[in-house]
Order: structure tokens, then C-alpha cells, then sequence
């Protein structure tokens, strides 16, 4: 028997039955990703495997470093070809981490190869793989069409003139394809050049100048405004922790000038200004009923050589641990006082904060839309197996499962929608197990409408991405 | 077959024999709950199913607002059929939380009812249900009677005059009722309005002027001797963490006249002022042979909308993320250091926490008592099958299982009782599992004492409450 | 069927065919433990099972206390056979604690005993015993032999003379016993009694006057030098969390001379002081190709009365909450910014820390070794099945399970080998568990390799002990 295989992963007859009953053909709403919209606009092809599946993706580069694999073999000038087979030596060493099972889980559902990766296999999957790249199938086109994938939602700077996003919402592409509101680099006062380059790039794209605060949130609103216009339905924060510091609207613009004057804003007025923006984007979410989400739990670039070398974002990023209850709680309920509270999707890094988010969402939910508050999905490293077991068991003893939105990917690549798939068995098997030991009704007019919300249903209510 | 049968989630024949032998005809001593003395005296009748249910179970309010459904119906003027209509609708959407697991024990112990609650069934249980409710079995002493329960122990602050308690001892009720030492109110010096107020109604309590430091401690020991004289052999505090900073005499009475005339103590006065009275509330209980539980954890209050409008305690609290190791071990030594150490049980809130919990507790075994320093068995949000499993699972891990004083409500309902049996479930099942696996001996002479001990033995001979 | 048996803990026949195969037959390579080199030169015959087994572990002390025995039975002057009844008492109420298995393991593995022990068995079990300990094989070297323990690594001051470990090497004995560097009292510059107390012995042992910073900083690697003639290729420091303040060298020679001259260094000085060293200790780590082991989040010492009667390491110690992350990665990435950093292992006592130590091993390993930054075993109260199970399973989801290096005993006794047993099944049933799921492909091939290489090869390879 092939290693995935219809039942892969479901161990009872009650998760089988509900996967397929239930799981296996609702169609996918990708609310977050990093999916480059130009790529999708240009309906881009992939010269090789290694482009397409080594190009960007940190996860890979992580283990291949933790193998003994040479930088030149991950994000170095190496072949294309050498790159592969050096990930194609790493696979078998992969055993029991997410990657043996999304490795092969893409081999199989886009390339139709059920051979095991390693060293040995790696010239015939090499060639076979490259030959179906070149189909139409292997598109963000094509991709979209096999998976069902209704929308998808892109991570996007609020200085993005969204031309890309433009250009396929006059397309004939059926997928929705709609920018998500990210304005983290506003937030950087401590790092003055950082923080007047990307308002030399606001003043450009709101064609105003930004010379006080009253003036920056005159120009955030209108960018607020304009992704609205695009279609954007959520926006996005990615925070070590939630900053929720006591802060006048004089002292934001005292901090404001100075920064712009270049000079650096000390950590805690850093942590007041942020905190007043923070605040202005869940008033601005709120009046236009988007979704925030917030990103929770990240230490990042830790690794400084690594971070001079490559930059952000290429594997040198775990998991914090600092308090988040109080500063979490304190900003929402600062919002909540004021009537200003959006729909918020709380997201964790660290799996030990796992019941402070469970609970957390509870004190807020009002009753004005069913799971108004959710806990995210199993983000980043916690998007595993174990991962999303754990969020998806706490967020059942501590909520509401059934009014839970569901799985995304976060991902950068066309290649990772079977972790859709991934996510279901999850489900399912979770489920499944459950009915067998008698701690859920053997009930498919219970469990077949929570199952179908989780997947497609509840994000798509939820969310009101335009249709 | 009924969703609650014989052997609901027992999974193995050895679980299932282990519980029916062992835990199933075990009476019950419920040491720590929030039940009303009042309607213990008064054998108290409920109007129907919406009043004991939903009256004041903030569990639910949490879940229906999560559902979606509207404050009037929670715990606003809605009809109680409304209400109890709209907690029907939402116990579908419950499955996989302790609430579906409760409703459904709770239906089956006291009505007798064994069908599934939906909105569809609703109709039939509400009438089935209030008519049961007008027979003595479904009184507070009916439901003592059938439940086995050999005492119960309330929550009641040190200023309370205890008159419900007498009038149940002078009763023939055969269950033992007692009070709990709970003095949390003193502590509030940086309230000076909620400190007063509290400090009045203590000099009424016991007849006494508190206008020092050294009247204060007088007062709370003479409060202290008329509880134990009532039958009182606990105390309880609940903090977000231990206080036990370093705090003289002299300093202690200069912030309780600070308080007293009015001035709100500082957070730093606050501390040392809480941590000397910490301190005098251990020494209390060590000198009588009380024992000691400290809840520790909560995030409380985290909604001021919600506060502002309905008060406490009405689901506005999560799971606080604060660092307890050193203070609760300072506090725990400072007492040991002086002999004067009491019998002490505590309550972690945060799973996150378990694994310290779990090894403090073997810090300050003394060998005086087997199981002298107690860690509790999972509290509110921990409550559930996973938290009692992780609970057990890592006392037994770090400590001694067979010694642990087992379960209790904590609950504001009389309808709670199924829960010690869900307990004894849970606790004959990992067991059960555990036999099969073949990680514990199958002998009934080591596994049954052990048994026992947990659900009803430990907590008798432990806590040498009046017979 | 014996309690100990052939199969013992293995669940699937996968766990089963896998542990026989791959597992069983390794050889040891105990690379971190208390073990006293002084017993294996002189090849010290216990007594009897008292001595071997309650002399030292606190493990059982603990546990013994929890059960309500009075110290003169864990610590103090008991008889040997009332100590060892006290001890039989209590095993039966250990019943889920690892120290029911090990005991067991023991029991079978050394004396060939498979009863159970409690009061009744415990006359027969003494005897037996103690006539099985006359013989050479429960001599260490015996030991040794038994359970073919190619090398184990002691524990040492770098005050040290080694003059043990060099009559072992001396002698034919054929297992490698080396030396570990364990500077941990050069930072207690808060200490000044001990601090100086201990610079007297290094001016002892390195022959020279340690006056300055500079001296200390050259005595230090005088004695690195010297223990790596010795063999020594680790160093290990236990701290309750990282040391990674900002300090000059001017500042860490002011502390130094304020340390020598008697005074106290202030918290803060501490952290600096504890912080130059421990950068400097990586250095020399680096240089040697050393590993380096960090033993984080102890709260040690926590009852002050059990420290000041019977010392350090008597059970009164537990897990510590503190913040890991940020530190532990600012350490290692000052060090790998110079190109120092060594081979490292870190240990986290806390669970609620796994994924935090999981993930910052990622954060730095360079593609040089593989595996070069390890996360180690369950260490002290996560040495047991849960918490190893744990470890790898994290470890399996954010990194490489295969190229963990595995199992030690981190002893103080001779008894403790089948711990590595105990790890092989562990690792074998978790293995085993996901090929019967479908969740590992069903492949000696790729498992083989992986089981073995955790059992020893990667320890071997890792390390590069002197053969």
C-alpha cells in the first residue's frame, strides 16, 4: 500500500466515514497566506522542483541545517539540481516531523508520485516531477482549480498600490483573491530609518504628506479605505506580545516627531505608540466590520549572523516566552469599553499559552455573532499534527469547536494545500476516535454540520469575504 | 444504546472493572463549593429547569455567548423557557466540551431522561424535567441522599454569622455541612472603599473595634476559633499569584492605617501588607490543623463592560499567565521555617503550570502526614476529562497518586454531583488503560485501596472534618 | 506473566519487532552522570540493597516523605533493614511514579527478582538481594560489563586533580570514563565566602595565584587544558536560566576584586559576572570542539530547613517558571557572532518550555555537524516515560529526531542502566505507535538506522570521546 493513501492518517472506521462523508470535498477559503498575488496574476510556471518547492521555504532550510546540510545547499548558489538532491538526502532524516508528511503528501496529490523521497528515488521523482510542471495543472490557475480553492486571501503592506490584486479581480480567475491589511512597520519608532522610509512610501501612496500624527491617521484610514475597496475583509498583526501602554493622543504625536526628526523612540515610548495604533486599527476594523488577527509569540531574526547574511524570514526565527494575558486582555477590553471591538482571531506561537488563548477568547464574546472572538488555528511550528490537535481539543473544553473558522495555510507556496487536507484528517481523526469511545454521539446529524463548518462553512460566514 | 450507559468512556474491561468495583458505590465528600447554606437550611425546591440550570452557571452564559445568543437570554429578563430554549439551541454546538458531557450526565442522574437535548427535544425534556423537579428527590437533601454525599463544604467569608450552618447542625440532616475560611476581602488595601466596608461589617461580626494592625489580628483569629468551633477545618484564598514578600509588623499596621483612613496602599504596599496577613492566615491554620487551599491563576474581571453590568463571576474571567514558582515557594518555606506549615492544597489554573505545581509539592512533604502538601485536582477551566487526566497523569508522574485527597465540585449548583462520577470515570480509565498496556500490575489488592483512597478514603481521613 | 517481561511497555508489534531488532543490543554511552569515579577505580561491592538504593536518591526520599515516613527512615539513622522496610511500604503507593517501573527493572535486571515489592515480600527480597550483591557482577565494573557500557562521563569541579580517572585509565578497564567540566561555583561572586573558598582551591590546583581577572581567566583554561588530557570533551552548567547580560572586561575585573576583598556582588553584578564567564567558558568550548551542556530551570533549594540540616540535593528542589527564551538566545547568538559557538545540549526542566527549546536549536545550527545544537533528554523530573515521550515527539515535530544523540542517566547510582532500557522502549512504543497508524511508513530501513542511531551511534559520532 501506497504510504498516503485514502485512510492516511484516519485509525477508526468513524474517522474514515466522517472524512469522507463530510471533510474530503468542501471546497478551501484560505483566509491568510503570503501567496505572492503576481505570481497568481501572471499564472506563473515553475521551471523545476527546486524552485518551486526549495525557493523560500524556511521550514526546509531549517532541516537541511539541522542535517549537516552547507548554507550554498539551502539558500546558496548551489544547483538547482544539487539543491533537490541534497533536500531529497535530508527527507528520509525527517522522519516524524511535518515535512515527511507534506513532502510526500504533495508528491502525491500534485505530482501523482507515491514513491518515498530519499537520495535514491530522488533522479526518477526529480524528472517526473519536472515534466508535470510544465502542465497547465501546476499553475496557480490550475492549482486552484483541483483544490477547490475559492479564495485566498494575500498578506499586503498598506503602502501596496494592490495593482496585482486589480488586475486579477478583472480576470476571468473564479478564485476571490483579496489583500490583507498588515501594517507592522508603522510600529517602528525605535528604528527611525525603518519608520521614515515606509512613511516617505505612505506619503506616496496616499499622495498626502504625513507631517504629524493626525495626518499619519488621516493617511492610514484612507489606505484602511482603499484595501476595503480591494476587497479586504481582514487585517493582519504580527507582535511579539500585544502592546496596550496608557497613551494620550499628545504623547503618540510628541513620539511621532520625534521619530520623524530621526530620532529613536525609547522602548517604552515605543510601546506607548504602538499601543495607540494598535488601538486606532481595531477602532478602524471595527467600523468597517473586518476581522483582525493577531499574531502572538514569534522571537525573531535570533540569529544575528544569519539575519545579516539573508535577511528576515529564512529560519532563524522560535518561539518566545512571555506573558500575554494581561497586555491581550487589556487591549481588547479597552476596545470592548468603547463599542470598538472587532471580529479578532487570536493566534499563539507558544503551545504553552495555549489555554491562556482558549480562555481568553470567552471573556469577549458578546453574542452578537457566533465565535465573534476565535483562537486561530495551529500557526507556524504549531502547525503539525500534534499542533493543531492540541488548539483544536482546548478550543472544544474551552469553547465553542463547531463555531471555529478553521485552517489556513500562512503559506508562501502553491504547493501547500494539502496541509487543507492534513488539517481535515486531523479533524476527523479526532472526531472519529471520540465516537469510538463513546464520548460523541454516533450522530452524522451532529457531527456531519460541524465538520463541514469547520472546513469551509463557518470561515465563510464568518469572514464575508466579497462573493 | 443511550449516550450515558454503565460504561460511558470507560475503554478498557479493566477500566470498566475497576470502576464498577471500586469507585462506582464510593460515598462523596465534597470539600470545597460555593453552595448557598441557605438553600441547604430551607431544603430549598426549584421553580423548573431554567432556574437550576441557567440561574447562575456562568459556564453556560459563556457558551450561549459564544453561540451567538444574546445577553437577554443569559442572564438577562428573557422568559425561562426562552432562555432555557436558546441553551438547548446551543447544545449542539457544545460537542467535545465538559458542558455537553454535563448536560447529558446531569439529565440522566436526576431526571432519568436519556435523550439528546436540541432544540427539537427541548419541549419534551422541559416538561419532563420540571416535573421532576417538584418531587423531594430533586430538593438539596433528596439530591445529598442519592448522591451519597457524607459532607459538603461551603465558601464563606470570615464576617458571615454562620447562621445557616447552625441551623443545618441543629438539623437532622445527615450530611455534614460546613464552612470554609475565606478572607480575601481583607487583603484589599489598595480598595480602600471595598477595605472599610468589608473591615464595618468584621467589627459587627466580632464585636470589637479594628482600628490597628493588632485589633485586625485579633478580630480574624477570634473569626477563625468561631468557624473551627462551627465545624470550619479549611481555608481558602483565591490570587493571581502568592504573596510573600518581606513586610514587618510596624510596616503592615502603617499600611492598614494608611487604608483605613482612606489612602489606597500602593502595589508594593499592597503585596507586603498581603503578604504579612498570608503569612498570620498560615500560622492560623497550622496552629489548628486546618488545611490550607490556595486557588491560584485566575485573570479575573478581564471585561470591565461585562463587570460594570453584571458584577462577578459571570463569565468574564480567563487563565492568567504569571510566574507563581518563587513566590509560592517562598511563601510555603517561610511558614516550614517557622513549624508552622499547615496542611496545604494547591490550585494551579494554568496547565502550563501543572509541572510546578506537581514538584512543589514535594519540596515540603514533611512526613508528618502522608500527603501533607496536596496538589488539587483540576480547577474551573481545568474541570474537564483532559485537565483531570494531565492533573493525575503528572501527580503521579512527580508525587504519590495514592495519596491525593481526589475530587470536588466547586461548584454554585446542586446539580453538580455527576461530576465526582465523571472523575472516578476518568480515573478508573487511565488506570484501566494503563493495566492493559501493561504499565501497572493487574491486581486488584494494589489498584483497588488506590481507587478508593482517591474518590473517598484520602480525603476523609486528610481533612478530620467533625464526624 | 511477570510484571517485568520481554515485551514490557511495547504495545504494537511494530514497538515490539522495532525495540528486539534495532534497540536492545546497543551499547551504552552514558555521556552525563553523577556516577563517583573513586567507586569504579576501587570497584567498590555494596553492602547491602539499602546502601545502593536509599543512600543517596532522592528520588525515593521524596517520595518516602509524601508517604507520611519520618526522615530517620530516608536520611537519618535508621537500621538498613528498617530504611529498606520504609522503603517496601512505600513502593506499593508509587504505583503510575517511574520509580514503580525502575524499581522493578531493577529488581529484574541486577538481582533476577521479578515480584513485586511491598511489606510482605520485602524479608525475601532483602535476602536475595544482598546475596546477589556479594557477587562481581553488581560491581561497577561488573555493571559495566552487563550492560555494555562503552563510556560514561562523570561530573566534575575543574578544582579537581582527576586522579581517579587517571587510575582508571591506568587500568584495563575496557569502558572509557571521562571527565566533565563543571565550573559552577566561579559565578557565586554573590557568595563571597564561597566563591573564595573555591578560588583557594584552583590556586591549589593550577599551581598559581589567582589575583586578577586575568589570572582567573588563564587558571580556568589551565585546568580546561588539563581535563581534556584527561579525556574530558563536555562541559555542563546548571543554572536556573542563562546568563547574557552586557559586561566589559573592565566591569567583570571590578566584580572579581569585589568578590575577592570580601563583598558581595550586587544581583545585578552577578548577572554581568556570570555572563563574561560563561561567554568566556563557551570560547573555550568552541576551541577544543567541546560540547557544552546547559541544565536549565531549577528552582533548587526551595525548603530551607531540609537545605540547612541536610544540604543540597536532598529532594528539596523543584521545576522553576522563568523566562528562557530571550537569554538563552541571546547567549548563543553573541557566540555564534564570533564564530564560538560549540556544540551544544540543552535541557529544560519545565515542559512548559518544550517547544521553546525545540525551536531554538533550529535558530543556530550552522550546516557544520549535524545536529551540532541538541535539545536533551527528559532531564531529573521529566526522566520518566511521559516526559521523554514528550521530549521526542517536540523534538520530532520541530526537528530531527534523527539526529538526537539520546538517553543518559544523569545518576548518582550504578543501578540506574536500565533507564536506557526504559528510553529504548519508549522510543520503540512511540515508533511503533505511528507504523501501526500509518503515520511512519512501515520500513526497517529508514526506522532501523534512526533506532539505532539514538540508542548510541549519534552519541558516538557526536561526541568524538576519545576511543
Amino acid at each position: 500500500m501506497s504510504f498516503i493513501h485514502d485512510d492516511f492518517l484516519l485509525q477508526t472506521d468513524a474517522a474514515r466515514r466522517l472524512y469522507h462523508q463530510f471533510a474530503a470535498d468542501e471546497p478551501i477559503l484560505d483566509y491568510h497566506t503570503h501567496l505572492p498575488p503576481a505570481e497568481i496574476a501572471e499564472n506563473r510556471r515553475y521551471r523545476d522542483l527546486a524552485e518551486i518547492w526549495l525557493g523560500g521555504d524556511h521550514y526546509k532550510w531549517r532541516a537541511m541545517r539541522a542535517n549537516g546540510v552547507p548554507e550554498r545547499y539551502c539558500t546558496g548558489d548551489a544547483e538547482p539540481y544539487e539543491k533537490f538532491l541534497a533536500w531529497a538526502r535530508t527527507v528520509p532524516q525527517t522522519l516524524r516531523n511535518p515535512l515527511y508528511h507534506w513532502t510526500h503528501l504533495e508528491l502525491a496529490r500534485y505530482f501523482g508520485i507515491d514513491e518515498l523521497l530519499s537520495e535514491e528515488s530522488a533522479p526518477r521523482i526529480w524528472a517526473a516531477a519536472n515534466e508535470r510542471l510544465a502542465s497547465d495543472d501546476l499553475t496557480p490557475r490550475g492549482i486552484f482549480k483541483t483544490f477547490k480553492v475559492r479564495a485566498v486571501c494575500s498578506t499586503d503592506d498598506p503602502v501596496d498600490d494592490l495593482h496585482w490584486h486589480k488586475q486579477i479581480a478583472a480576470s476571468d480567475l473564479p478564485t476571490g483573491v483579496f489583500p490583507t491589511f498588515r501594517p507592522d512597520r508603522v510600529l517602528d519608532v525605535d528604528q527611525p530609518d525603518v519608520f521614515n522610509g515606509w512613511i516617505e512610501k505612505l506619503q506616496a501612496a496616499a499622495n498626502t504628506s504625513v507631517d504629524s500624527l493626525a495626518l499619519l491617521l488621516d493617511a492610514l484610514r484612507q489606505r484602511h479605505d482603499f484595501f476595503h475597496e480591494a476587497g479586504c475583509r481582514l487585517s493582519d498583526h504580527g507582535l511579539e506580545r500585544c502592546f496596550a501602554a496608557d497613551c494620550t493622543e499628545a504623547a503618540a504625536a510628541a513620539i511621532f516627531d520625534k521619530a520623524r526628526a530621526g530620532d529613536a523612540a525609547t522602548p517604552e515610548q515605543k510601546e506607548q505608540f504602538a499601543s495607540y495604533l494598535m488601538h486606532y486599527f481595531g477602532v478602524l476594523d471595527a467600523e468597517k466590520g473586518w476581522t483582525k488577527q493577531l499574531h502572538l509569540g514569534a522571537l525573531r531574526n535570533a540569529n544575528s549572523r544569519l539575519m545579516a547574511q539573508l535577511g528576515r524570514d529564512v529560519g532563524g526565527d522560535s518561539i518566545a516566552d512571555v506573558p500575554q494575558a494581561a497586555p491581550l486582555a487589556r487591549y481588547l477590553d479597552r476596545l470592548e469599553q468603547e463599542n470598538s471591538l472587532p471580529k479578532t482571531v487570536l493566534y499563539n506561537l507558544n503551545p504553552a499559552d495555549n489555554a491562556v488563548f482558549a480562555t481568553m477568547i470567552g471573556n469577549f464574546q458578546d453574542g452578537s455573532v457566533a465565535g465573534k472572538i476565535q483562537w486561530g488555528s495551529g500557526w507556524w511550528f504549531l502547525d503539525q499534527w500534534d499542533g493543531m490537535t492540541e488548539q483544536m481539543g482546548m478550543l472544544a473544553n474551552q469553547g465553542l469547536l463547531s463555531r471555529f473558522i478553521g485552517m489556513l495555510t500562512d503559506s508562501r507556496s502553491f504547493l501547500s494545500y494539502p496541509r487543507h487536507e492534513y488539517f481535515r484528517r486531523c479533524l476527523c481523526d479526532m472526531l472519529g476516535t471520540d465516537v469510538e469511545r463513546g464520548a460523541l454521539p454516533d450522530c452524522d446529524d451532529l457531527l456531519g454540520p460541524l465538520i463541514k463548518g469547520v472546513c469551509y462553512g463557518n470561515a465563510r460566514e464568518y469572514l464575508g469575504l466579497p462573493e
